[in-house]
């Protein structure tokens, strides 16, 4: 089976996915600078989550644009994963509208933990569709950063409870850590 | 006529009803435990519709890939199916607000007879512009399941009147048995 | 420049107009039938503009897969006649919201025919592009039946200030008219 | 890497960009000429923004078609000139609904300047990986005309805070322009 349709799918599901989250940053009423500063917690939310997803768009692409044929497993897998990013939407207005709360930063690294693994199952299945001798074998294998980035992950989850600014400090420097992987990804190619 | 764009589109329209969904997921205004608790109905009857326009865009994917050329009849049987799928985030988010209610589910399970029904012809339809002798024509003409699956539809239907989990635990069987259906296609193929 | 890229936005753009619009298909809060039967106005209004965007993205896919390449008077043709149909769920919802009055009814006319307006610019640059005596130029060329479907929306038009249902005939009638040459069309290539 | 799958994921939000916006036309609850009238505004800049998505619509695919290759950085580039493009739906829906204000005027100047650039700067990467004397590479290098946007965009929000029609009015003489601009592009490929 060709890898054409999964990959325009999850474009189509990805675009949606990056700009509905646009939508959260309703208009004011007032013309106000106050009114504006007030949408900036938003704004940063939404800031942030256009770079996370763009970091897994530009990921799956590197991968997907390496293999031809897909099968049953990987469109699963792949559903599977945009399944959970299709949360991150969600999750960043619930963040954006209480800024910077608990509960809410705990949500969104649980969704991140949860994004993280069913790329791993995704890349899982991939290798095992052409063989860990391929190309792609090679460059989707486990390796220990990808143990490095969970264990990071989980402990930004936990850290939230005792310090939310610590959580989220947490978050963002696996999300930088992953813009240069993919920086050295493609490299590699 | 190529079968390339008769995809492109739907691949657009599916993956805006499958995220349009996430869209009843509406952040609440407060940060506790309860709040988020309280979307779970919501959460469910996303994640099964998930799962239920997932099995369609599969099966839908299977099929298309076998053929390339469609026709006039072709293109309106997949609009069609398109536009009853459409209808499914609404019955969703029926069902999500109302915790599971007699008429929601049953609405939701006449939808699912009526995309069941536009599948088929769609198949049909297929089945005829490519002959009963081709491999797509084999796959796709009727068989004794699918009789199974439309009566077990419109039994789901009826007993959703008299008990609301007896109808909802009928589609889930209905689902699982698609599920496995889907796989033994792809084995096939 | 080729046509693909056109094809594809368009296809975005019409399978975003056809989704938006079951947004206006709101679950409501009570689970009665009498609930359900308070809807039928925005189905049936939905389902009209459902019939009507396909019309279109049908006779559009008929039209672009007999040429590959396109020029800037295309591109920006194209664009206008998405413009126009960007109006219809807005229309649709007019109407649905208001059960069938006089001046959403017109409205709704009024786009129709820039609708019909912006088709027939668009079919003439392609003509121009690709010569009259080209197939797509023969097939695409001004007709007498253009002329009868225009006047007929415009006394559609009209009519709906004297009575309401006397207009919706007349776009119903004219609707009808356009299915069956787009079925004719389809026998032509 | 081939540039496929930015041009159609750029075209998935870009149609969705362009469509959301006709969301903020929600239907008057009247059935009046009054209350069509009061949509007035929200009516022409959203018009306005479709012309203006349009034309980087139209831009990016003259570009994009004289290519075949991307980088990583062509990548990322594309994503912050479609973040920046994505805060259009909701400075067009702060303007519709205050009528022409200072702030939003000069906050929708502010995006279009950020636009510029970044457009500025997804075509030097593109200039960079392909070269300044390839075809793609002489249309693209900085020219004076470039610089004469840039200052007209900043004059223009400069002098909004003294005279918000002033404002409007210079960046819809630049936008005339680029429509210019565009044609010739198109006459010399």
């Amino acid at each position: 089976m060709k890898s054409g349709r999964l990959e325009a799918f999850s474009d189509g599901v990805l675009a949606i996915i990056i700009t509905v989250m646009v939508l959260e940053l309703e208009a004011p009423n007032e013309t106000t600078l106050e009114a504006i500063i007030a949408l900036l917690p938003i704004f940063i939310s939404y800031l942030g989550s256009f770079i996370y997803v763009s970091i897994y768009w530009n990921h799956h692409h590197h991968i997907f644009q390496m293999i031809e044929s897909v099968n049953y497993k990987i469109l699963w897998a792949n559903l599977h994963l945009l399944f959970w990013i299709s949360l991150i939407p969600f999750t960043t207005s619930w963040i954006g509208e209480n800024h910077i709360d608990t509960l809410p930063v705990a949500l969104y690294g649980f969704v991140l933990i949860m994004i993280g693994i069913s790329f791993r199952i995704l890349k899982n299945c991939i290798v095992r569709h052409h063989g860990k001798k391929s190309r792609v074998g090679q460059l989707c294998r486990i390796k220990r950063k990808d143990m490095f980035f969970l264990s990071a992950y989980i402990s930004g989850v936990m850290l939230t409870f005792f310090n939310t600014y610590g959580g989220v400090s947490c978050f963002i420097i696996v999300i930088l850590f992953q813009i240069f992987e993919l920086k050295q990804l493609h490299n590699t190619i």
